[in-house]
């Protein structure tokens, strides 16, 4: 096993051998896009996947709706009902935490909840946006909140239920622009294998079409540059499709690979 | 099995199912204080692990010697004889380019001995010297001929024996003033299995015995490290050892964790 | 035309084919010292230019009538007074939002207005302070409200009176100690032809008298290195005069130049 | 004129009011997959565009060639002459210096080379690649070239044939994993209007198919960013393609934009 | 005197000729580990030395009290009573302000009480944690907040008792793991006189006996750095132990040294 | 004293107390407008200040005599002849290597005659070139050759004359335009008081004439800022004058300040 330090560690209240994955999210559909292969490769291996959407994107990520002349609530009900089907799709839970967005507000509340998921969830992965995103303030406010809350949850001393929570990796997920966000791919994961299931997540969000193109040919090409990193090629066919991540904390490994 | 999409595939030439470590060193001792424990690690592994020394350190890291009126010659040979000893007790082969130290000049030739050595070894991983360091010049010539060395080996027209070199990812260890050198661990390995190989190893190297405790206490703050940051922190002891490392290329993975 | 992409686009409710600018300054004289000369160029273009003070500036840059016991209320309209005068040497038109300085608080209220004005003057281009300043936290506060503003006045779903802004490109002015505020021009901008306007509208405030020199000697600065970074140097006098800017989004372009 | 303080001033020896651009390439294919765009709408605006090869890229990039048992003189012939169709396409001049790659090795002599072309050109802008690409020491021995030219062209005491040059801006093209070569896109250029010449060009190059729609691909996720940093919308139709370029030193403008 | 500009300047109401030591730490124990060193030096050279601890850290730091099942009130008690005798061994004044920690939250309040402090120590060096820490937020929240109120307490016009401060210069002493919050020594401090009583210091927080080691031995490595970066060695002996510091701001000083 | 760790340890063969200044220049002239003040401080203060020019500057910054018509060696004579009239007013030796400029190239002889200056000179502090600058590949190439020579100084296994360097600290001078340099100020230093003797050292240039203004108006720019990042602003008049450097090791001291 690659990384024995971590073996049959991460699984507190888990029969199966294998810690959950959290993600958390600052809108209804950026899971999807960014995440949906790992959360649908952890659901394969037998993961519990959870996401945590901290809003509906209702005001900043739902134009088409706004302009067909939808209501709030309207539009809230419509987004929830697509995230929904797509973290069916991927074989992931999905809650709804119901903050306002554009903007989404660092609040004490908002945090505190994100605290009782952590104790509650006992990660051994955790998903967010990146730190920094000069098009959309709302990523770096749900990034900040959810590692604020992660180390809220390891302290034995904060008030909420559930032991204290160990300390899960955290990675960054690929901005929309990310070179203007500071994004380099420092781990690339090889969804080849579960990208149909990754795109029928996509097509459950009909609002963005012409992103179901832009995410596929994303993930091409960091499929290529997966198999260019890759130590030797074999294994790989031409259509290896990839997600890339960033890691907040150093590797912890039992060999160097 | 973390890492399938490497799996069963670092192994040109190799029945064991494991690639190759290749290391390369700007002086003798190195590869001991910065690398001793992944090379002792792959080496219990089963996998085949190589020392390259491009030169003996005669001139920047014998001070002793000097001052007791040795020869050229006979540090030269004192050198080798320590580091094929610390080789010996890390289990790791060693091969000496004897380039000269202080400076060790980067040359198209020394670059084509490397080339030969990839295209011989075809190595699954290469530990290197990291790109900067305002204290010793010879230690990012060494890192530039390794990387330079291992993009031409990859090129079918480069002449030399062997098949083209896949992409095998390429680690930097820890220089002796890590932050000033712009070195920030991105990997930490746990090599509490092999410490006391090497502790021996270092032994082999009395004229630097200051160093035993230093690179002692190093590896328990690395260890220290490597529980904070590892999922829950079952499995490890109060002595867990590491090693830090930086990667130059994205990791390659079938799992985040 | 250099950059036909973005012809006769730039003009929400303006006839003229040149869209407006929009200045957000922290205080009331910062427009005046790091961006006039931009200011000058657009109104002599006859492009609106319309100045945001969100604080007079009262606590943070008013030392002198501080010591000569003036009452807040006075220093107010001292400030403003001045900083009128400025905007009309400038041909700019000015609002003041009267927040607190000293500290000037991030606040949703100040970014609600501040998205108010973005829908009405639907700006071409943006200016204000750039994010980082270790010597005043008041400028990168106003940094950061300025592009939240920015980005929230693009959503549709955002409630405030007119369309949904386009996006303008963001420019940061220079702060007073340029290299600690990691500060690094990425454009020069010729304002030889208005200093003349800017010197007069600096002279409108005499209460910082010395600072008149020392941004007549910058822009004398900015004008060397404007001439060494000219393609050739014709059409560049001695005393050419310059202010630097950087960018926070890429720029767009139909020709390299 | 967006742009008056560089107006007619780019033209040493050009009647057509607009300087040459000149574009250094490590090997004969880069020029088509990163700068194509660049160099047709230079060309279409009947700017001279002047295009040198350092090397044929006859042992790093021709895979295929060399195991189809070509020779060495073969291959070069045939980067050759696929390179000259590519140019044509473009409608470029082509000069190839024919030094080794794999490695390109840093000259004086090569420098000087170049510097009789910048002599010769008195290019109004330049193109090259950018200092750092882990994957190929090819790239930055060329931007090191073009730079170390282009200095020693300015100054009046070389000794070469022509007038000093100027100071004409330096612009990096994209590399092929451009965030791993800490690529941050400054310029996005819009190359809609010669998209088709580009392809043209890049299928002049027939073993390197697969890099065709990659490159597609590129230029049409740089289109959407294009749109997405463009001040208002208007002017881009669905389709739009782009470049992205980095620049060495500052714009120097008359117009903020 | 090696600094002149700075001579019998930094001492309003100080009949010493040596400005006070201002140290604004986040919890309790915080500043006894990384400036424990640096504040038994100001005190033995007859500097005034204050510590400010925003928090007690008692949720975030006080695990074992914890798991014994202290109360909130009684683990806050305790930790009081170690600080102030360790503040005692290192001859410093210690403030409790009480906030909340785990997490800290920034306030205007806090901010103002840390003002009122400023101008009434009127110190001529300020400690701090650095402003970036993965681990832990309270560590960044104290940062700015000391950073924001050494800012406002220059102003003339921020109402608080005392005279506008100067401008002390900020060090930010080193977090616990150094290379992950992009700390880079800049200051290394020769602690070796007054090693003993920092540890007494930290010997008076018997709950965190694993750190007394652990900061010892950084000592000694810092202690080997400061040999290293001295002009010559002399005046050091083997057990030289040191602290590493960052500058927000840059030194003055009369020599180059 | 300010720093004790280096009292009387920097002065090998030096009875006076304090060691010697050594200051790397690529250009004949490039140590007067950069360093002129703290040249003549040392001086004052009965330092040997020893300035060692590796070419005359003849092809790139000789640009007036070039178009005179003057030969090589005319040039090379009288920019000689300048240099140690500048040198004397400074009370400084100056060395002459009359390496090629434009470009000086690095070369392993021109090492090895620097490290024979290390160790003759054993200076206490060494002044040089920053390591970037786009707009001059001469400077770089003296600072990677004095950093070099310092370290192969240092090691006793070295070839040459002397006794094996210590470790004397290495600060950057201010390159021409500094923030394209990424040369960020780390350390002002006050030349109040040597000013007039720098002004009369640049006069000394003639054929550079308007390079007085701009380093006299440089050298308010930096007083200003020395005086608002200097504890109180006590001992400073209006008319301070200051000289920018950064440091490329960690400053060792006794006492923060």
């Amino acid at each position: 096993m690659n990384n024995p330090v971590e073996s049959d560690s991460n699984t507190p209240g888990d029969a199966s051998g294998a810690g959950a994955l959290l993600v958390v999210s600052a809108h209804a559909g950026d899971f999807v896009w960014r995440a949906g292969g790992a959360i649908a490769l952890a659901a394969e291996r037998g993961q519990r996947a959870k996401v945590v959407c901290l809003s509906y994107g209702e005001r900043g990520e739902s134009a088409r709706a706004w302009r067909q002349g939808a209501s709030l609530e309207e539009i809230k009900e419509l987004r929830r009902g697509e995230a929904e089907a797509a973290a069916g799709e991927l074989g992931a839970e999905i809650d709804f935490l119901d903050a306002d967005d554009y903007p989404l507000r660092e609040s004490e509340e908002l945090i505190d909840r994100l605290v009782h998921i952590y104790r509650d969830v006992q990660p051994a992965v955790v998903l967010t946006h990146p730190s920094i995103d000069p098009y959309n303030g709302d990523h770096p406010a749900a990034n900040r909140m959810a590692i604020q809350a992660r180390i809220l949850a390891q302290a034995i001393g904060y008030q909420a239920p559930g032991e204290p929570l160990g300390a899960p990796p955290v990675f960054f997920f690929e901005p929309h622009q990310s070179e203007q966000c500071d994004f380099k791919p420092q781990v690339l994961l090889d969804i080849t294998s579960v990208f149909a299931k990754k795109r029928k997540a996509m097509e459950c969000l009909p609002a963005q079409q012409h992103m179901w193109d832009y995410y596929t040919d994303l993930a091409k090409r960091r499929g290529v540059q997966l198999k260019r990193n890759a130590g030797p090629n074999l294994g790989f066919t031409t259509d290896t499709m990839g997600e890339a991540y960033m890691r907040l904390y150093p590797q912890v490994t039992g060999e160097l690979a």
